[in-house]
């Protein structure tokens, strides 16, 4: 199609918006391994996870073999409210890059949680509503899942209970402040609210936390709390379903205007945004039906995919959570610091693990200042100033503009731009001062990871 | 119509976007008053501006008989990217608030200058390339101005030279960042860059600076280099040309739906964005068509509207600008501390003064922890985090909606969300600290400023 007849934003219609969730497990051959207990060793069922999490998402979380899940109308109803998000034709970039691909990015920018984690905050916060909850708790490091969920509790009338990491609560007040206007409270962590906590500052004392701390104390203080469940915004195969809204509406504007991409790329932490994007489109390659490309963006400083192993590991550092089946850098694993802070977790979600080790999507670690000089690229000439970890897609979808420049093709990429980066204006400073740094962990350092990994 | 008719977000599609700006004034009885030279006393022309201005923004300030201005394609391309803005029909804000009323507000925030006035930066930096200009200068405030000019700058590869409050310089240290991103350079004023800088640090020395100060700045830095010229982001008539898009995309969204509003509101700082969304409706009124309240918002700590004065002043502290007659509070007046930074001029567009002189407009002021309060309800319900500017208007809107709950009246209301909060949560922080003030300047301090007055 001739550049007149595709316009820059794909808005769907409100009644073009998906009715139902897609989960990509089930058309899967390889099923993703399921959650085990870490002291039995056997698969877990509903009754082990009911005291953590909330029924309906457990329901959500145990079954591979539903494809679709109606999305039910009071969650449809706050999608509309940020939805659907702009598929955005990035000709600008394209003009900048002199490349013949067509490059498309979905923008889940818009709400002001910053990213696409709105989508399943609001999804977990409606169940634990429909349960008769008080509450949630919930652990958050860069802030925008807490952010997210700080809003969806507060739109159903749900206490929220943050903790988020010592160092993150101190660097990002901004942050902490959203999540408070959204009424929710926010505690450092660790913190002497919960026993393992306590347990941690008395063997580190003066300990900035990390994410493993945040969620054994999310989790603890769930359990203890009565009309309370734990949630989590990565990493757990229902936040992918719920996730699938961002695949579904990109295909169904790409399919509006008869767009097929050949190359699908996102940005990958805990596998939340990568999993909704690739949904339906890895369910055609499943099916048979269609093929795409699916590279996996992840940081040089956390790759789980690329130098990670595919084995039974801890969700959390605590190891007070159950075992999944992942590529994983060993629970005990800490990155190297790094701006792009959602991206800084140890595993991956189980399903794209299961897809990667299949053979059906690439990976590729890159490294912060190249991020950062792609963000830059992009935000001067597309307008929109991408998160950190948002950029690690742009750097890729640019590397394969570059490539298509070289080669003469016109290929069509898409990449998922998952949120702004208003708040993370400080790790630009450093960019523009030259003084961000490129942490790649050492081999010593990945094989100390992995040697704690638990026996199977 | 019923709620199932109206989608909660009105997306125009690309083809009903509009391609003429509207010059209000073509269709006022009362004209405006001309800028006058304060050393002669004279009109202005354009030769006495084309030293200072862009020669076709010239034009524009000076018409005020031509209805309707084409938008040049590339700026049409431009406002593709983050445009049409949506219109949202606010039924949680509704619901929460049970009124009868039904509440629309055009959101402009969804840009990474996170305000509206990327609508006339990217007029002005387009015209001033076409002029084969090397670059502008200005001056920021709370910073939403100096962001969106820089993008624009950098879109059309035009230097950018920003003068920032010195205050706001080392309070919003993001701010500048953003502005760096986009390839702006920024200077803390008063600097010793220029004539005048040098001359208030000499007077003043440790002064933090003021938006007076920064303009005269900007001007000098403008006039004495070769190639470049001065930009300003409200306040003219050019501005509120540019910025009647918003009032353009909002009528032909209710047009569509057959939406009439009874009263349409909108904050107040220097005019652009009030100016811009109620553009459409006063020509209709003006032109005797139909009927419509206007409500303009101003905050108590910087009441032009409600206590200044309809007079000829200057439009900089520094008096290096023309004289415009507007509603003033003297340009020597300093508004106490308020955390809406975009809404502590002195004075205010000199149309609106017209139309409000005339009776076709009214005005409220209002403090700053009750709109504050509005912001917080307003996000928890309709998920958006409002700019505290933006917020003002949210006040009256719901002040509005809960007198139709009074009286059952089922009034249609529409205001202006100029923008997002994100860099504004020292704000939030001392709201939800319980330490925001309000100033409320005496009747001394009033007269003082008023006193001051050019004498014509």
């Amino acid at each position: 199609m001739s550049k007149e007849k595709i316009p820059y934003k794909i808005y769907l219609e409100e009644s073009e918006m998906p009715k139902y969730w897609y989960n990509l497990r089930a058309d899967m051959k390889n099923k993703p391994a399921p959650l085990l207990d870490a002291a039995t060793g056997q698969p877990m069922g509903p009754a082990d996870l009911a005291g953590v999490f909330c029924d309906e998402l457990i329901r959500q979380e145990l079954d591979d073999s539903t494809a679709l899940f109606e999305i039910p109308e009071e969650i449809r109803d706050f999608y509309k409210m940020y939805r659907p998000a702009p598929l955005v034709r990035a000709y600008c970039l394209e003009e900048k890059l002199q490349t013949p691909a067509k490059i498309y990015y979905k923008f889940e920018g818009n709400n002001t949680s910053g990213s696409h984690k709105l989508n399943s905050a609001i999804a977990q916060a409606y169940y634990a509503k429909k349960q008769g909850l008080v509450g949630v708790t919930t652990e958050t490091g860069a802030g925008q899942w807490g952010t997210a969920l700080s809003m969806a509790c507060s739109y159903f009338g749900l206490d929220c209970k943050v903790y988020m990491v010592k160092c993150s609560y101190e660097q990002k007040p901004f942050r902490r402040e959203v999540m408070r206007t959204y009424g929710a409270s926010v505690t450092p962590s660790p913190s002497t609210e919960t026993e393992v906590g306590k347990r941690i500052l008395a063997e580190h004392p003066g300990t900035t936390g990390s994410l493993g701390c945040a969620i054994s104390e999310a989790v603890e203080k769930a359990m203890n709390t009565e009309g309370y469940r734990y949630v989590l915004g990565s990493v757990l195969n229902q936040v992918m379903l719920h996730q699938s809204i961002i695949g579904l509406e990109t295909k169904a504007a790409m399919d509006k205007y008869g767009i097929k991409p050949d190359i699908i790329i996102g940005c990958a932490g805990g596998g939340s945004n990568l999993g909704g994007l690739i949904a339906p489109f890895m369910g055609e390659k499943a099916r048979g039906e269609a093929d795409y490309r699916f590279i996996a963006v992840e940081p040089a400083s956390c790759p789980s995919f690329t130098r990670g192993k595919y084995a039974y590991d801890y969700c959390d550092t605590g190891m007070v959570c159950p075992l999944a089946k992942m590529y994983t850098l060993g629970s005990s694993f800490i990155p190297a610091a790094n701006h792009a802070g959602g991206l800084r977790y140890h595993g991956m979600n189980p399903t794209l693990s299961q897809l990667y080790a299949d053979g059906l999507m690439e990976a590729v670690s890159v490294k912060q200042t190249e991020v950062f000089e792609a963000a830059e690229q992009f935000a001067r000439v597309e307008g929109i100033l991408p998160a950190p970890e948002s950029s690690h897609a742009i750097r890729v979808a640019i590397d394969e503009a570059m490539k298509c420049k070289q080669t003469g093709e016109e290929k069509t990429i898409l990449f998922g731009l998952t949120g702004t980066g208003y708040f993370d204006m400080y790790a630009y400073e450093k960019f523009h001062d030259g003084k961000m740094e490129n942490y790649v962990p050492t081999d010593e350092e990945i094989a100390k990871g992995l040697a704690k990994l638990p026996k199977m």
